[in-house]
């Protein structure tokens, strides 16, 4: 098997557990606006299946580029309508830090331990829908050592769309088939393999609690397959 | 004195000293094409002097953003013609490899040491007209901890155009007031500060080997002004 140039990481999911933080996080948010009897994790299911509806009327509905701090905000407020709360009677600087919940994720546990196994022998970048602040955030409170933080802000489109993991390919100045996807997800692989770019897969059977993941339908035979990012990196031989 | 909230870096001259290392790559490139006797500090100062008139000519022509890799190579073709030399009749791969030399810069003595300590305060960030696949190659081989790679490339526009230094501040989610360009150039300290950062001037003396900097004119007095990394990490308390 050919070895990629550099390696680009799916982020929420991949390499960060986004449901147990967001739960955890959404408790306390919960209880300061009467809904402490609620089950956070079901909030955070609900405010994360919003997402991917969201790039797909990024993309459908022509709407100009925005980062993803500002659909995250939009999903939140749209889940607590769902919930029975409207936003606009809540504090916005509540409203404010529980978006910033996405700044904090914690990593999965071998992600640190993996991405620096990796980056000795490989560039390790992003190639997340996450925006820069997001990510560099992120990246200070866990830890994460990345070259290089690249995806969809920089590129000004959302994966799915080839465009984000071309520009990716093209800032590196790789080639796509130079350029390997990191990710736990069956979809975003498939779409950057439509791409030409090598891919790896990630199996987080957590990330949804236990629940199927919603794109499984589109599994393939990935060039890797992995259970973590530190077996990632045996099989790469880091 | 209020602190910034984050510190974004110029890199040529400011972090890594481009003089010495594009001498010393092209004494050996120079002997390959029959040029050995000529005195490659010259040839560096040659081909570095023809960058703030290509960033003005960017501008002011209205020509579409290429990469940093790109001009560097046009102003590489120009300094052969300069010295006599037709590059068509140049080795295509000796051309290429010449002009990564860029991506190979060794950092200042200091500069691995005081990006650590700044980092420990405060996000690292590139705000360097070089494009992301040069900077993460440097970063890689000097050890420098960026915590993101922004500037240029990621704007698409070039220094000392306004866009660059805002378009970073905005990536960041910080007000212009908020971020503080560290740089050894005082025409980009002035541009930035005209955006609305905050300033921190770095000395360094033998950037053109002891030869005076073509923008001391824009001196004035910074927020902070050092004679190192490591010295402005003291300076704010790193």
């Amino acid at each position: 098997m050919t070895l990629p140039k550099a390696l680009a990481f799916d982020v929420f999911g991949t390499v960060v557990d986004w449901r147990t933080s967001i739960a955890r996080e959404s408790a306390g948010f919960l209880a300061q606006i009467g809904l402490g009897d609620r089950n956070p994790s079901a909030f955070a299911d609900a405010w994360r299946a919003q997402y991917i509806a969201a790039m797909i009327g990024m993309r459908k509905s022509g709407r100009e580029f925005v980062p993803l701090d500002v659909l995250h905000r939009e999903m939140l407020e749209a889940s607590l309508r769902d919930w029975g709360v409207d936003p606009a009677g809540c504090d916005e600087a509540l409203l404010a830090d529980w978006n910033r919940a996405w700044h904090r994720l914690d990593p999965w546990p071998d992600a640190v331990e993996g991405l620096t196994r990796l980056k000795a022998r490989f560039p390790v970048v992003t190639l997340s829908n996450g925006n820069v602040a997001l990510l560099l955030a992120m990246a200070r409170q866990g830890g994460l050592p990345w070259d290089a933080i690249l995806g969809a802000e920089v590129s000004g489109f959302y994966k799915p769309d080839p465009r984000a993991y071309l520009r990716t390919a093209e800032l590196l100045q790789l080639a796509p088939q130079e350029l390997c996807l990191v990710a736990a997800h069956h979809g975003d692989l498939a779409a950057a393999r439509a791409s030409g770019l090598m891919c790896a897969y990630v199996d987080r059977p957590d990330e949804y609690g236990g629940a199927p993941a919603p794109d499984a339908h589109h599994e393939q035979r990935w060039e890797w397959s992995s259970t973590s990012l530190t077996d990632l990196a045996d099989q790469l031989g880091c």
